[in-house]
C-alpha cells in the first residue's frame, strides 16, 4: 500500500494503527521562521478528542503530541517536521470477538481482498484514529496560512436532519457547544437526536462546512490540480465521506445561469462578486472571495443493534458491535475537514509561491 | 502553471487552447499489448461534440484525432501514446469584444490574477475545449479496463429539475435521445427545458452519473489515495462541476446506521451486499459491488441575456455573450465524466498491480 | 512503461519512436510571459543534426518543430508548451534484417524481456531520436534560465583517449569545429581519431562537460533532491552515460581534506572561494560558484565489424549492423547534456521559488 | 524545503536533524506480508555505527531503532512502517564555536543561503547522521529483495589511492576488516592510511563499490527513469559523493566499440554475455547480469589542520575543526550506499510488478 503522502510542495507522510505502538507525521516542506509551540497542536488535538460523555465514546486519548524534528528555538527550520502520538489505551481485549467478522460498513472486508491480511484489532490503518495525525499536521498548515492573514474555519452544519439554519447562524456559538454548531439552540436539538440514536443502539450522519477567509485571488491549477479538485481529494480521503460540496453545490444543477452567476463589481476601488454562489472558486482558482466547501458523512459504522453480515469463512451470522463508538462522529471530525482543508491550501500555494515564507508573505500581499 | 499531469503510473499530459493550434494528450503508462483503433477513440470524440442544434452549440468542432507514438501493428508497444487534435475553427474575432471584460462565472478574471495574462481569444487554457483531450485518453483507459471486464457508463442524471426517476429507468435509452439520459420521455421533458432556457437567453445545470461494472474489490488505498478521493479529484478537476457524490452521497449525511450499513450475505458461494448504500467503496476501496458516483454541473456561464461585470480597467459595465453556446453543458460532458473515472480507475489498478497486461489479467481474475 | 515524465514544477512528457509518426514533448509548468521563436529551438535542434559527413550519420533529419500549444504573441502563457517533430525520414526497410536478432549494447533484448513486444524497426523508444523531444524542451527551460542571467554551456571534453588539455581549452573554439570541442587543435585529433574508428568499422566513447554560470547559492534540497543528485538523474538518463561527475569528482576519492576544502573568501564584500573542488555544490546546493559536471559516453553500439549474439529464437548468431551510424555520439550529445541540465535547473528554481516569472527575478537578483 | 522524500511506490520519508530530539524514516508502500525483525535492522545500523576507534568518531551513537507502525506478528502489514532513533548524545556546547563560522566543504554557507537559517549545532539536517535513517529504511527494502532472491553487497573499493585489486578480492574478507574492504592486506594498507591523515589533521577520500545479484532482466523504465539514472539519483543524494560510475564507468568513454560491446551468448539454454561492460544494465534496463556500480567520496570536510574561511559578517578567519570526526567516511558509508541500492531498487519493481508481495514472487520468477 501506498497512499499515505499527501501533497507535492507541503507533503505530509503519516503513519499508525489505532492499536500499535504509535501514530504520527512527518510534514516535509514547511517553510522555514514559523513560530510554533505544542499548545498550537494540542489545542486542535483537544477539538478531535471526545469532549462530552453524551456524545463521544467513552475511550480516554490523550492523545499527546511530541515534536522530534523540524524545530529549533520555537520556530520551524525548513527541514522535516516530525509529530509523533503514543498509543496508550490498545485494549486489545476488546476486539478478539470481530476477528473473523466483516463488519458491514466498515473496510475489514476490503483490507482482506486487498492485502490478504488484517489487524483485526480494530480498524487498524483504516481507523477515526488514524486522523489524529492529519490534525497535528494541520495545526503546522493553519500556523503557516495564518502568517498570511488566511483563516480556516469548519463547524457541524447538520447532524441527521437537524441543521443550522443562515438565521441562526452566529459564528460565536461555534465553541459554546460540545457540536461545534454556530446555534446552540440548533445544537441542543442535535444533542436530544444523538442521545436518541444512542438509546436505539444507532448512529447518525451529518455535515462539516469549512470557510476559508484571506484567500487571495489566484490560487489552484487550471487545469487537473484545480482548487476545489485539490479540496475534494483532501476533504474526500477522510474516512466516511460521502459527498463533496463548493459554493451551491448540489443546488447549482438545478438553477439557470442568470441566477447562478455572480455578477462582478467594484467595490472599495477592487474587484469583488456582488454573489457568491461559486463559492470563491472560478475555473479551478480562487476568486478572491470566501471558499465555502461542504463535506456530508455518513453515519458512524459500528453500532450496538443487531446486524446481518457474514464470517471470513463465508458463513453468514450476525453481529452486535458493543464498545466504545461515538453514535455520531461529526463533531470530531470538524477539526479534521479544517486540517486537510489547511494542508491542502498550504500545498497548492508553496507550488505557486515558491517555500520562503518572507517572500511568500511579500508575493501574497503586493 | 503546472497541474496539467493527472495520475501516477497511468499518467496524462493534456495541452492546448481553445483557439490555438491544436490539442491533445500523451498518455505516459498505459501496458503494451491493448489492440487499439481509430474507430474506438473516435466513437468517444462524437459523443463530445455537439450532436443536435437544439441542445448544442453550432460551432463546428470536427475532433479528428491522430495518433502519433505509442501504438504499433494495430497494438499498444507499452511507450508514450501521442494524441493530437488540429483547432480547424477558430474564428479569433468572435472574441475581441471580451478583451477587455471579465466574463462573470467564467475563469477570465482569476486567470489574469494568476498569470498577470489572458488568452482572451476564448478560454484559452480554461476553455471546455480542454476536455478533448481528456476524452481521446479516456479512449484509452476503457480499452484497457475493458480487457478486465470492467465497464465504465455515464449518463444524464437531470436537467434543471427535470430528473429520470428510478422508475423510469433504461439502460438502452441512454443512446436513443439527444441528452443521454436513460429515459427518452424525461430526455423530451429536459429537452423543452433547455429550448426554453435558450428561448429566454439562459442557460440551465444538470447532473452526470456515472456507473463502474466488473470491479474487484480492493482496488484503491486506504488513506489519501482511496478510489472516492481519486475519483472525487478527477471528476471536480472537470470544469463546473460543483458537487460530487458516492453512492448515497448527501443523503448519507441524514441516515441512520441501522438503515444505512449495507448487510454482507453469502451469494453463489461469495461475499456480496444486500444494499449498496456505499456505492461500491468502503473505507476507501472498492467493495465488489457496482460502484456509483454523480457529478453535478453549473449552468453554462455564457448567457445571452445582459449582466453586470467589470472592465480589465476597474470599471463597471454590462455584457452580453452572443455567439456559438450551450445553455446546457451535461449531455456534452457524459463522456468527459466517463474518461475521467476511467483514468482514474487506470491508474489505481496499475499501482496496485503493475504495468505488465497479462499479470494483471491473470492477477484481476484469480 | 511509466518513466517518459521528467520533473516536479517544470515537467516535460516526452514521446515518440524512431520509426513512429512524429516525436515530440509537453512542456508543462512553464512560467508565462518568456519570449520564445521558433528560431531558439531550431538553432539548438541544429546542433543535434549529424553535421559533418564525417563524424555524424547520413541519415538525414530534418527535425522542424512545430509550437502546437502555450504562446501567444510569442510570449509563452504559461500553459503546457507542446513541441511536435515528424518523422520524415523512415526506411522500415533498412531494419527488417535485426527483427529476430539482439544487437548487442543495444536496450533490444531488455525491452524484450519487459514488455514482451519489440518496434524491430529500430532502436524505437530506446533510439537516441527520443532525445530530439528533449533538445526542443530543453530550449525552452534555457530560455528561461537566460532570464535569470543563468547560463548553461557544454561541450565536448575527449574522444576516446584524446582530451582537451586546460592549457589548450578555448571557449570561442567550440563553435568553430564539428566535434564542439574547446580548441580546434585537440578536434582536428579527434576528428582522425574517429575517421580511423569508422574505417575500422569501430566506434569510439567520449566524455561532455557542462559548465553552468549565474547560478546564485542555495538552489538544490538538502537530502535526497540535491542539486548533483538531480543532476545525476537528469544526465544518467540519457542513453548511452555510464559515469557521472561533479567537480573533481573521481578524483576527489583519492584526495586529502587539506587539499579539497575550497577556503571561503571575501571578494568584493561577497562570500566567494579560493578554489572549486566542489564544482559549484555544497551539501547538496548551489554555492554560487559555476557548476561543473562531466557526462561520460560509451562508445556508439551499431558497429560494422562481425559481433557475436543470439537470435530472439535463442540460438547464437552474427551480426554486422550496416547503415546510418556515428562512430561517436558525444558531439551530437552536446546539446543533449546541455538540454538536461538546463532543464533540471529549471525545474529546482521553480520548487524554490514558485512559478511567477517576474517574481523568480526579483527573488533570484535580491 | 521538500526533498526529504525519495521514490514513487515504495518511498521512505526520512527526519531528523544531528542534534535535535529524534530521527527516523517513515516507509510508505512496502508490501505485506514480508517477514521482519528488529535485528535485521539493527545489524545494518551497527555497520554505519564507528566501529573501531582506529578510523571512526569517538562519538557514541547507540543508534537503537523502535519500530512504531507497520509490523504485526513479526509481519510487514503492508501499511507505512515508522522507524524512530533517539539521539541520546546530543552535545550542544561542543559546537558553539562554529556558530558564526562557514566551514569549508560543509554546507553551512549554503544552508543559510537558502534558509536564511542554520542550526548551528552541528550539520543539522545536513549532517551524515541522516544517514541512520536511510540505513533503517534500506533494511526493510533488503528483506523485501531477499524474499525475491535478489542480494546487495557493498564494499569499499578503495581509500585514498590505496585500491582493491581484481586480484586480490576476496568477498568473504569484507567482514574482517574495520574498513570493509574486500581484502585484509589492502584494509591494512588503507588503515595505515587513515592512521597518517588523522596525526596530519587531515581526512582523505575513497570509493564504494556495491553488486546486485538476483536482479531478474527488465527492471527500469527506458526514457528518464532508467535503472542507472535511478541508481544515480539514490546515489549523488548521500552526502559527499562526487561522482558515480555504473559497470566500465569512465573507462567506457575511451573504449572502442569492438572492445566494449558485450556479446550475447546462449548458456545453460538462456540468454547471457560474455562480458559485463556494461555493469549489467542496457537501455535503462537490468539485462540479467549482475549490477556494478561505484559512489566516490570526497574526503571528510572537518578536519583539525587550520583553514582560511569567512565569517557569518563577512569577515576572513581561519578555524580549526576539532572534536569527533571520521578522518574518512568511507567504511560507515558503505552501508548507505546498499541501503540506497535497495530502496532504489524496491520502488523501481513496485513500478513494474505491482505492490502485492505472493505475486511479485510469482512474476518475478516466471
Amino acid at each position: 500500500m501506498s497512499g499515505s503522502i499527501f501533497g507535492k510542495m507541503f507533503r505530509i507522510s503519516t503513519f499508525g494503527e489505532s492499536h500499535g505502538e504509535a501514530l504520527g507525521v512527518v510534514v516535509d516542506g514547511c517553510p522555514s521562521n514559523i513560530s510554533i509551540t505544542l499548545e498550537d497542536i494540542m489545542k486542535n488535538m483537544d477539538r478531535r478528542k471526545p469532549g462530552n460523555a453524551k456524545i463521544g465514546t467513552s475511550r480516554n486519548e490523550a492523545d499527546l503530541v511530541e515534536i522530534l524534528s523540524g524545530t529549533f528555538e520555537g520556530k520551524t527550520t525548513g527541514t522535516p517536521i516530525a509529530l509523533l502520538i503514543r498509543n496508550t489505551n490498545q485494549r486489545s481485549g476488546d476486539y478478539s470477538k470481530i476477528k473473523d467478522i466483516y463488519r458491514p460498513s466498515h473496510a475489514d472486508y476490503t483490507f482482506d481482498q486487498k492485502y490478504g491480511f488484517r489487524d483485526y484489532r480494530g480498524g487498524g490503518r483504516s481507523s477515526g484514529r488514524e486522523t489524529a495525525a492529519r490534525v497535528a499536521a494541520g495545526s503546522i498548515a493553519k500556523l503557516f496560512l495564518k502568517e498570511l492573514g488566511i483563516h480556516v474555519t469548519a463547524y457541524t452544519r447538520s447532524i441527521g436532519s437537524i441543521a443550522v439554519t443562515d438565521e441562526a447562524f452566529s459564528f460565536k456559538e461555534i465553541s459554546e457547544n460540545p457540536v461545534s454548531m454556530p446555534s446552540n439552540e440548533t445544537a441542543n436539538k442535535a444533542l436530544a437526536l444523538i442521545a436518541k440514536a444512542r438509546e436505539n443502539k444507532d448512529s447518525i450522519g451529518g455535515t462539516v462546512e469549512c470557510v476559508v477567509t484571506g484567500l487571495k485571488p489566484g490560487i489552484g491549477e487550471t487545469v487537473f490540480d484545480k482548487l476545489d479538485a485539490t479540496l475534494a481529494y483532501a476533504i474526500m480521503g477522510i474516512g466516511g465521506v460521502k459527498a463533496f460540496e463548493v459554493g451551491e453545490g448540489i443546488h447549482a444543477s438545478k438553477m439557470y445561469g442568470s441566477d447562478y452567476n455572480d455578477a462582478f463589481c467594484i467595490q472599495n476601488g477592487k474587484i469583488s462578486k456582488r454573489t457568491n454562489h461559486s463559492g470563491g472558486i472560478l475555473g479551478g482558482m480562487s476568486d478572491g472571495s470566501d471558499i465555502f466547501i461542504k463535506a456530508h458523512f455518513k453515519p458512524t459504522p459500528s453500532i450496538a443493534s443487531p446486524q446481518n453480515t457474514v464470517t471470513t469463512q463465508l458463513e453468514e451470522t450476525t453481529i452486535e458491535i458493543l464498545g466504545r463508538h461515538d453514535p455520531v462522529i461529526v463533531p470530531r471530525a470538524v477539526v479534521v475537514v479544517e486540517s486537510m482543508v489547511a494542508i491542502a491550501l498550504a500545498d497548492l500555494i508553496l507550488c505557486d509561491l515558491g517555500s520562503n515564507l518572507e517572500t511568500i508573505k511579500r508575493l501574497y500581499h503586493q
